[in-house]
């Protein structure tokens, strides 16, 4: 049923040769993908490269050997490895617009990339070409104080982001668990994170983009204004397409006023059944956590050992995790003592308060590490990022615990339990090359199944990359994967854009 | 520079000549119509409305004479009546594929419509064949308090869906001002609504769609999830399309609890200025009133005299309505006092609490009432419904006020100053028709230049339908509009679903 013939998939992937020679893609491989996607790509010559140094500094101008490596993957090398043509590090929309003008010209494939902390090989050149590195535009364009907005380039880091605006009382919402993340690409994912239960995603707080489309046009989109009735919006088509459809050069945020308080729990359960069951619970209760996280402790003393900290607790199997913010404590204290009790009532151990900033710190720095500790252990891995109703959360996690025992592949699963996103992680560990492929395309397919038949989507947060996009065609149908190749083709007629991304 | 050559637009109709002969379009107006956009639709048949009786019960097909004449115009007559061939009042998803199924093998345009009460002709047959009622499909589908979600058919009734979410103790946080509006008209414009301040817009609290295509596909797009990466939103891009890209037949929505407490504040100041610069120092100040109103003298009386009741307080020329929500009534009442003071130090003259139902009833039946009132108060109207940055709302509305001094015609203006929608009224009264064609056509076209020259958009919360089409082309410019084009036909090749809106 899947599309398996695509030619750098996990599935038929051999992940230790690649280990070996990091620049799997020459030229004659770039021609062997386009020939397998209908498309035919000029390969880059010496005289391309002159011309692109002449549109922007030459010290901004990589080219074949003088690229590096890390541009050739995301964090995720296991879905392979390509090498870009030329890496430009562009500092404005202009100098994009004039590469894209080049690029149409001359049919070459562009993608664009912020820092690459990407987990479905969305910003890696899989038909070589220009890969466009965006980090260099990471300023402030403007704070509005008085709309409460903030205009920034899309290379401003989300840590960064963060720090500046909270020093003006004001919160940027969305808290994706990779904070080295560049705010481009949070808007080219529609980046989730923890706090979507209150907050929702990166999708609900940009206002306006500006961006650049294949043929090097610039467009803006929306506006500093929170209501919009104007015709389709091509702002929330470009939210979430991956680069697939125009690079974003400015974006608008809305901002809100920083809530005054913030008060974890940290709540240890007997097993993972009474742990996620409670879930729907404190839902139903009406009460409105920030944040909903569920984990259990293999994944709770991997992080102890990649951090080197310890956790404040764990005697227990399974913890949630929650966060309620508001203005006051009083105010606080209300929703959180009610919620404890929902907790204590459905089988909690106990409930640890953190309302201080080092003690949450300490639960939340494991958490945030939980991807990098689960990495550090092993040595390959597959993820998926699936999202379901947030009542189906139990479920889908019991599920996933039987497929581990039943194909004998150790699996860790956290992930964001108020908001029915879970991320499972595939250990290699000990496996050869060809059990491992087997047993991981198996378990794959069997988790995205299982979050179909659930209700739920591909991906919550991490995108589709080129890695997702069988199991995307799986789960939305030819229909409107249709729909899509059509939109693609409106915004994009030559394929330069990302190509092979998303859908191709 | 705009395309004022569409037949039935304001710019060039005789609104006096419609009154005498509603039904204005026959089958050889629909071909004008049809030539000049460069479609060419079936007339339809007897056989074509035998074929459709066949689809759905005889009783839900209304032919020719059979026809009533509410059914050729929405809210704003003035923007010209249309007779449909066929209206139809469809009960199902099913029923509506096959109708779409028909009208895709026949060439048969088709208009959707909820209850009709669209500011810009977006549920009127303009190219005539069938007119797709979805009144009758008013059923909530499933009330899952689970995952706070409810799931309805389109023609619910927003005041309905606020009924039945309220009596669970949750809220649906959207708040247009017409309640008799379906929740499917809601979606498709992306109706905004007094809360958008704190709450957003309708697209904020839509989960899930489904939709038939113009060939009579059903699409499901989104899902029971508040995250979701997985390819283009589609279902994003459906939101606000107003018919033109498929037929909404089933909606997900996202519920919150509904807060415990309500208050408003009344605040009256001396004059206009003083009362909107006030609105950005409110904002700026951290506050997060659900919503703000600005109101002026003259639509007061005019909603009075339209209620047969008093206004609680009628000694300034200009108001702010304030409303604050939240779980306690001293976490509001922090919350407002700061407000109320800041207010008091902009120059406003008092301050009028109201915490009661009844009290905040008599303050907001009035402000529901203004758009009937200043209809019923002139012989015609025209309308604008720009969106600016919140912090412009004063220069526009005081950029209003000089266009009705310098042009001598009416104009009324109310709206969401705390999300800068400005509703903006020209009003007719005595003027001959040549006079006020000429004038509405002049101070339209500033009204909209001066709203982009702001960084505003064309339409906050009513939308485009056929009326606004012209202002859209200016705002967005050519690439924006040839994408949507693009989009357009990537749906609907045959240009059969509500043609002739949005884009054309």
């Amino acid at each position: 049923m899947f599309d398996n013939s695509f030619p750098n998939s996990i599935l038929n992937n051999n992940i230790s040769s690649l280990k070996n020679s990091p620049f799997m893609c020459n030229g004659d491989n770039f021609s062997a993908v386009a020939e397998k996607t209908g498309h035919k790509y000029k390969q880059i010559t010496e005289d391309d490269i002159e011309n692109l140094k002449k549109i922007c500094s030459s010290d901004r101008v990589y080219a074949r050997e003088g690229i590096n490596e890390d541009y050739t993957h995301d964090e995720m090398p296991e879905y392979g490895k390509f090498a870009p043509e030329v890496v430009i590090e562009a500092i404005s929309t202009d100098e994009i617009s004039k590469i894209m003008r080049y690029a149409y010209e001359n049919n070459i494939p562009v993608t664009p990339r912020g820092s690459g902390t990407g987990l479905c090989g969305g910003s890696v050149a899989i038909h070589g070409g220009i890969l466009l590195s965006l980090v260099r535009m990471n300023k402030v364009l403007e704070f509005d104080e008085e709309n409460l907005t903030i205009t920034v380039e899309p290379g401003l880091l989300l840590m960064d982001l963060i720090k500046i605006v909270s020093e003006r009382g004001l919160m940027y919402p969305p808290d994706p668990g990779e904070k080295s993340a560049t705010i481009g690409g949070n808007v080219m994912t529609n980046a989730g994170g923890m706090r979507a239960v209150k907050y929702g995603v990166t999708r609900d707080y940009v206002l306006a983009l500006t961006v650049v489309l294949a043929n090097g046009e610039v467009l803006k989109v929306g506006g500093k204004v929170v209501k919009n009735s104007s015709g389709y919006s091509l702002k929330d088509l470009l939210i979430g397409s991956e680069g697939t459809l125009g690079i974003v050069t400015e974006i608008t945020l809305k901002l809100i006023p920083a809530p005054k308080k913030v008060v974890s729990l940290l709540v240890p359960f007997e097993n993972l059944d009474a742990c996620i069951e409670t879930v729907p619970k404190i839902i139903k209760s009406k009460a409105v956590p920030t944040a909903i996280e569920f984990m259990q402790r293999e994944v709770i003393e991997a992080a102890e050992i990649y951090l080197g900290k310890k956790f404040p607790d764990k005697s227990s199997d399974a913890y949630l995790l929650l966060t309620f913010d508001g203005n006051s404590v009083k105010e606080i204290e209300e929703i959180y003592e009610n919620v404890a009790n929902i907790c204590l009532e459905a089988g909690a151990v106990d409930v640890f308060i953190s309302d201080t900033e080092e003690r949450q710190e300490s639960i939340w720095s494991a958490r945030g590490a939980f991807l990098e500790a689960i990495k550090s252990s092993t040595t390959g891995m597959d993820e998926c990022d699936v999202v379901v109703p947030r009542n189906k959360i139990a479920e889908y996690v019991k599920y996933v615990n039987k497929l581990e025992k039943e194909h004998g592949l150790r699996i860790r699963t956290f992930g964001h339990a108020g908001d029915g996103n879970i991320h499972v992680y595939l250990c290699k560990d000990e496996l050869t090359d060809d059990i491992w492929k087997e047993k991981c395309s198996r378990i794959m397919k069997a988790l995205y199944d299982k979050a179909i038949e659930l209700g739920g989507q591909v991906s919550g947060e991490h995108g589709i990359g080129h890695s997702k996009i069988p199991y995307l065609k799986e789960s939305i149908g030819d229909t409107a994967m249709s729909l899509m190749q059509g939109i693609k083709k409106v915004f994009d007629p030559k394929g330069i854009l990302n190509p092979g991304k998303v859908c191709r």
